[in-house]
């Protein structure tokens, strides 16, 4: 690698330039970044600069915006009135600006590190209490991947919550499509017997449950848009000792009773509607809300209140399952991550608009749907049914599809149901103006028999429901059964009614963004994460209407560019693996791996191979790699590791002996989770070959192989890849996620298909396309499309060469970091050449045995500091894993660095008695300002040590560059809003919805 | 006014909802919002709410951004070559969303209170040194309004500095058009003589400059794009005693020598092409930089550096020059507004670039200019002169608009000099695909002659240039005169050379946002500035391409949509003031004052009364209406205001009768600069009407007037308004600003014209179209008309009801806050019911004299309590203003009136003697973090009373909403990043460019 180029992106992207890395490398006595590539990589495995044009060279900022404005030139929005879980919605300008475009939420970590998440740790309980309250449940989780996982989802916990012997689920028929594909999916691959029926018809209903059932799943209002009473069916399977699953609509809920108050156990849906834009799929929130009793079986993330070392309230994760916390092979549930961002905005538009702003909408919605049904009726049409709040099945027979064109040719999508009928889905975004003209549509083709009264005037309704006379002429929900009205109050806590004018709810976003420690305000190293840069580049076009705006059903010609924008980025992410095709519809990690496990299991069975259900899995996995090869109905073999962290490769060729036949896969996670290049990995993939199973390679590091090496040519079969890890999605504060799966060609039949999939055939290197033809793992046909112009971008603004450089740089920041802390604090991994990956294992075991200073306390010091700490105990217990990143900068890097050493002086004058072991700075950390204002300071070590040891540690290594002077740090100093929280109070007094406003006030 | 419509914008905006305005109202024994209008306004001047539909009725935000879609569809935006001040360039991403897009940034107000504005000041401070060292000059202000009124200033600051007798002023006849005929404007109206002349031609100079001149204005490159040496011109003035001016190309100044070297005395330009994107004229930030010696006579805003209570190194503005501090019927300038928001954004493209980085980018579009050159001489082409930078002159006998119209089919924007002539300039944006087409189109014009030898292959040399082997390829700079090559360093400070990743520039604009206070943050209650909220759904459009990319000279076909708007948007001004017809054009309040009395003076001489040149201005009016008049040629005469604030019409009357046949005008401020409706306007006006003159009406507190009353009603005949205070342009940290001047139909054909401008022709009420045919006060035809989509947003989605709401909602709170406040601070004056409008003045005088206690201690404190201070001392000194506006909600506005007892309160303590006068918590305000971190606390006040007041003030007034409890206070703390800060200090050691590193290390 010669200079970076000065104009190019990559200078931009990588925070060290050139002087730096000269810098670092002589520190680690290594010439050069190839030279340090040769020395960390295997060479059995490392590439050669690309030559090639599969990626390019780089594009400036200027050219890939111009050009993703291009593909949006290709994609037509059309109002949508498609329905099937997307709405149109209006975001706020207020929440769009000041969340998703501002760097303060969108490049936040999991709040897994509560003292400096409190910010949207608040706005996720607001979500959560949003959920409960709406849906009437006890508690809801701070959200799900989509509805129609969240459904899913909801099976397996019934079937867990109940300890179902009976492998029975069953679901209503009338559900949305990708609810009913994505749930069968699931339970096809872990021998659920799925049964689906009209339950609204009683003697159908009595027939599917005579069996008896661990659960069903009914939807209110169903797909058809019927609003119905699922009381009956809730008893029944009651009675069966089953639990009853009901699909809801939010906006629906403030109008209509609740599930919760119909005897519902688990409530799921979307808050898409809820302000988040549709994005021709996701990323969007889904929920998933429980009776009492049932929370600890909620799957994925729990936020809860506890309080902090001071007594103050404070915010964490409650019931903590993360990655490492899932528990292998026992798991039950992959799901880690949750839509964070997309939860929080819609938490927020909950708050903007408050209980009666939402009744509000939901009204107007509705009385819009009953002015349209009743125009339609009035011009002869028939409705298959007459209780709806937002949805018209409309019967035309014969004349359907030619409808359905008369629409798009005026902007409207309409749903074709079947040749005889339509479906009309409205929203908040169809006003007086729309209604007419949707009206208009359908009076061209009223049965001819029709009356041809006018279609009703939407300019004067528009003008009554802005006077708040919207009952007087339309009436809401007349034809749903009495006992379906709401009749009880929802979202009565403070903060849904202090909010409402934009200034107001533009400082709470303010306030609540203060709180938080993001990349905005400095390095997030924590390893196998890859915390990097979100370039503002990237993120422009996802707001852009043609990318936000599209319906997930849209038809083909209307997404052509979007379309192509796709095929590039899988054809793009292929290249970079060495796998030859690749499906984007993963919504996180975990789905991509379920889905390439699903995608060998298929295989293996294709080939008459179905006794092969054995995944072995060595030691030091992530835990979601047991989880996610349980779920696909495989049974997990673990494999030791050596003493280097290395797969035991003697353990190995054991385990492959004892299994045989039965062997389905090695899942490997390479850089190795202990964040080095094992030297063996083609020796590992060629033994499990040999043995004719199938090698998955998790992409969890991927960070440290583009362009570097590519794990589909050095063994994989299988990958799934992090695009908000090495693509630079944001985390946006613990999501939205990608999570793809990438393949060679023989597993390409396997990969997730969609019934509503707008291209089924997907691009395979070297042979024609192939459709994918799995089972769906997401809701929509391209998961999460709304997100994926950033790493298209990413990648088209580095180029291969920037790729290569941008690995090479983060594998030479991990180095150096190893290089300065390892006296301080042994490196637990290295490879042959004592070099690390793009991550290193800081082992503090002997520290904490000499000072009594635990993994906890330094993490939290070093909030003191201003940094967010690196993974804690993973994926060794008293150990911290540090990644940098290539996007930090030498002197951040330093900083981190002198502040470790800092932390490790501190902690040798508790070890010297000079301070208290129970009372020093390290065990107080982290200090509040408020901590420091008191009257009577008691503690043995200063204020000033106590808040600003950064600032003293700093003083060393001042370089004469501005952002280090002492100063600076001290006039920009980052404070956490509360001490350290005390996590096991939170747990015992499980509280998950907003405390009422005195838990707030310590007066 | 009836219930606030739940759905309407108005809702968003008005920060108080219908129960609190009851609350209010009660409190002020009022019955409601109309009552309060006829209350408090003169029954002769109060409209009835509008029936008519000039405005309409509010939009949603949804419809509004639909329709300003709509316009930007009708806007087609070609690659512009057309140079003449305005050039295509890049906004790296990271600064438009971190800056441009983010309200810390936009809604921060002008730094008056250093304390608070850290972070802008030290911008704004790398901003002045950015210009000083790239011009070579001793000192640069922290920007002009563009650069043609920056040049008209320099003449003025020239004509002062040499306190010249000769008004003779001479400008090269090679600058650009805009600039001469600003120039020429302020020429003429104080009688300076303008002399045109071809000063690179010695003779033409010689004969120039025999009668002497107190100054030259040349152009280095010159319009024609020549770079020409402009030293034999420099020593020429030297030895007149006048002052040399050169308008130069700040790009260029990394290859040009420095005017600064080469002898001049004052440099000006503008900083557009540093990453501020053209918008189609503005904003953007002009500069002026002048030798040593005459800092103190530079116009606008100056920052320097001071220290703060405890020592430290503090920024703050030197030599304050604002709209107070004016002097009156003395002024020179009328400046008081700075591009701060676009000089901040320059600034920091500068510091993402660093120096090596914008040479390259001037090397670049330098080399691909020559190679330009190369390939059209190469083609026969002939051009006029071979000594060029980014511009080129091209012979095309007889075929110039045929040539121009074929760059237009193919999406460029030629400039036609002549039928002869065509001009074209380079800028960042034009890569080699571009260069190869603009070379293409010219090739197809090639004369017969030629020897048509092939264009350049671009794509080649961009390889090259990307290689860093431009100077190989392309001889930069070779015609130019020999000394004219720069060999002086730039930009050396460690600033341009810390931030040059993305990351590291992410987390540097949020260590500057963070250090500030912005609207985003609370409330800022500037009386007379009108602080309301900027809603995101009006920003939104600013930032469009559409709206953001036309060259202010662009063909008015390809703007029809920008053209529209701003049509509608005069209209709309015109029907809110009762006034005829509206000009846009003047980019700041001063410079509407200056077109409007600008056009009385021209109205008064074509009716053939030049005598008339007395203006009348009342005791308490702002300083800048009297330097307006001055400007204007006219002479100030002062009028006495009475005992309650209001214009003394008895001694209006001696005035008048003074002055006869040489009266021209009185300048009101309605309601008054004491916050009062004045109920003898009418008369007033009548007075001055029937003696011959004319009625100027500030319209500084139009607030206190939209849909209430219309200055144009009432005797106006010509206001300016502030679209930054009323119409929701946000203040960006203390500009940009538009200030529009709005006429009776008499003086239509007076107001600002332009050479350029697309559609001369603008609205009159009640009459065809008439062309404004004064002088132009800006460079741009149309002033900053990216930024009018924010007022015309603002109106359109408030309509006519909700504009009156918000104006009656913010005389509600001004009453509201008086009522509060006034038994601890008298309200120094009152209508004749004892009601305020839109702000009201408290009376610190008795409090000082009890207790010692200074305005300016009061204004400090509040920041301890988390407020940005109100005005201080103005119009009277020892006073605050208080201005709460529409937009804060009561919470809030309680807060910051129990903030203000709470310091009366700690005032007390100090009159009793339980604080001591020179150590108590007001005299030492604010209090950093740092301030309560020392080990020993002397002070006879807790640490937590210092920094934590506004907790205990809020124990008394929680009412139950989230946000005023007090644990949410103590977490969301604003800490001021220094303490006091020494403003004497500052002006005594005057340093304005970024001081060495080590000034800021404390250590």
């Amino acid at each position: 690698m010669g200079a970076t180029d000065h104009d190019s992106f990559a200078r931009r992207h990588i925070g060290t330039d050139d002087s730096a890395q000269a810098r670092m490398l002589q520190a680690l006595g290594v010439s050069d970044l190839e030279e340090l590539l040769e020395r960390a990589v295997p060479g059995t495995i490392l590439l050669d600069p690309r030559t090639d044009d599969a990626l390019g060279s780089g594009a400036t900022e200027q050219e890939v915006l111009d050009e993703l404005r291009g593909f949006a030139r290709d994609i037509t929005v059309r109002t949508s009135l498609l329905g099937e879980g997307y709405y149109g919605t209006f975001t706020p300008p207020v929440i769009q600006r000041n969340i998703l475009e501002n760097p303060a939420w969108y490049t936040a970590y999991t709040p897994y590190q509560p003292e400096i998440s409190q910010g949207r740790l608040e706005a996720l309980l607001t979500y959560q209490t949003m959920v409960a309250e709406l849906t009437g449940m006890a508690i809801a989780n701070s959200s799900m991947l989509d509805e129609a996982t969240a459904a899913a989802e909801a099976m397996l916990l019934a079937r867990r919550a109940t300890r179902a012997k009976n492998p029975r689920f069953v679901v209503d028929a009338d559900v949305f499509d990708a609810t009913l594909a994505v749930v069968r999916g699931r339970a096809e691959s872990v021998g659920i017997d799925l049964v689906v029926a009209d339950l609204k018809d009683p003697a159908a209903a009595d027939a599917a449950l005579a069996d008896g059932a661990f659960g069903v799943l009914v939807q209110v209002p169903a797909a058809s848009g019927l609003v119905w009473d699922p009381q009956p069916v809730i008893e029944k399977i009651h009675a069966a000792k089953g639990l009853a699953i009901v699909a809801a609509d939010l906006l629906s809920l403030t109008l209509l009773a609740p599930p919760g108050e119909l005897g519902a156990d688990v409530v799921v849906g979307t808050s898409q509607r809820f302000g988040v834009p549709m994005g021709f799929g996701g990323p969007h929130a889904g929920f998933m809300a429980v009776t009492q009793g049932l929370e600890r079986q909620l799957p994925g993330r729990l936020v809860g209140v506890s309080q902090d070392a001071e007594g103050h309230p404070a915010f964490r994760l409650a019931l903590q399952t993360r990655e490492q916390h899932i528990r292998r092979e026992k798991a039950t549930s992959n799901i880690c991550t949750a839509q964070v961002l997309l939860a929080v905005m819609a938490a927020m538009y909950a708050v903007y608009h408050g209980p009666e702003g939402l009744t509000r909408i939901a009204r107007q919605v509705a009385a819009r749907t009953a002015d349209l049904a009743a125009d339609l009726e009035r011009n002869g049409f028939e409705l298959v049914h007459r209780s709806f709040f937002d949805t018209l099945s409309v019967k035309v027979p014969g004349r359907a599809a030619e409808l359905v064109d008369a629409f798009a040719e005026a902007g409207y999508l309409l749903r074709l149901v079947d040749e005889d009928t339509v479906r009309a889905s409205l929203d908040e975004t169809i006003d007086a103006e729309r209604l007419d003209a949707i009206a208009a549509l359908f009076e061209a083709f009223a049965p001819a028999e029709a009356s041809g009264a006018d279609a009703g005037d939407g300019q004067d309704e528009d003008a009554a429901y802005a006077a708040g006379e919207t009952d007087a002429l339309a009436e809401i929900g007349e034809g749903w059964p009495a006992e379906l009205h709401r009749t009880s109050s929802f979202l009565t806590e403070p903060v849904f009614s202090s909010f409402h004018s934009e200034t107001a709810m533009m400082r709470f976003l303010r306030r609540l963004a203060d709180k938080d420690y993001a990349l905005d305000r400095g390095m997030i190293p924590l390893g196998s994460c890859t915390m990097k840069l979100n370039a503002a580049a990237e993120m422009a076009a996802i707001t852009w209407p043609e990318f936000s705006a599209p319906h997930p059903f849209s038809p083909a010609a209307d997404v052509t560019g979007y379309l192509e924008m796709i095929d590039q980025l899988e054809q793009w992410l292929a290249a970079v693996t060495g796998y030859d095709t690749v499906s984007l519809q993963p919504n996180a990690g975990s789905q991509g791996e379920f889905a390439g496990l699903l995608a060998i299991r298929a295989y293996h069975v294709s080939r008459g191979e179905s006794s092969r259900d054995v995944c072995l899995v060595p030691s030091s996995a992530h835990g979601t790699n047991a989880a996610s090869a349980v779920l696909a109905g495989l049974r997990v073999v673990v494999v030791a590791s050596d003493a280097h962290g290395n797969v035991d490769v003697e353990d190995l060729k054991q385990k492959i002996k004892d299994h045989g036949d039965e062997l389905a896969a090695i899942m490997i996670t390479y850089p190795s989770t202990h964040g080095v290049y094992e030297q063996e990995v083609r020796t590992i993939c060629q033994l499990v070959h040999d043995a004719g199973g199938q090698v998955y390679v998790d992409g969890a590091n991927l960070n440290a192989m583009v362009e570097v090496a590519r794990p589909g040519e050095f063994g994989g079969d299988v990958s799934h890849l992090n695009l908000h890890k090495t693509f630079c999605i944001p985390h946006g504060g613990g999501g939205p996620g990608v999570g793809p799966v990438a393949a060679k060609a023989h597993l390409a039949p396997f990969l997730p298909g969609h019934p509503a999939m707008q291209e089924p055939q997907h691009f395979v290197a070297g042979s024609a396309p192939v459709a994918h033809g799995g089972a769906p793992v997401s809701q929509a046909p391209y998961g999460s499309p709304s997100i994926l112009p950033i790493p298209w971008a990413y990648i088209r603004l580095m180029g291969a060469e920037g790729l290569r450089r941008a690995t090479a740089s983060a594998v030479l920041a991990a180095n150096y970091v190893a290089h300065r802390l390892r006296d301080a604090f042994p490196i637990l991994y290295t490879g042959e050449n004592g070099l690390v990956a793009h991550e290193c294992i800081l082992d503090l075991r002997p520290f904490t045995a000499r000072t009594g200073i635990t993994v906890d306390d330094v993490a939290k010091r070093l909030i003191d500091y201003g940094f967010h700490a690196p993974t804690m105990s993973f994926p060794v217990a008293g150990t911290l894993m540090v990644e940098p990143t290539e996007s930090e900068d030498l002197p951040e890097i330093d900083r981190f660095c002198e502040a470790m050493l800092a932390i490790a002086a501190e902690a040798e004058k508790v070890a010297a008695g000079e301070w208290p072991k129970d009372d020093n700075p390290l065990v107080n950390a982290p200090h509040t300002a408020a901590s420091i204002s008191v009257e009577e300071w008691t503690h043995p070590y200063s204020r000033e040590v106590a808040v600003y040891p950064g600032v003293a540690a700093s003083r060393g290594i001042d370089d004469g560059t501005y952002h280090s002077s002492e100063q600076m740090r001290i006039q920009s100093k980052y404070w956490p809003p509360v001490r350290r929280v005390d996590q096991a109070y939170g747990d015992r007094h499980l509280v998950c919805s907003c405390p009422p406003l005195d838990a707030y006030d310590a007066s």
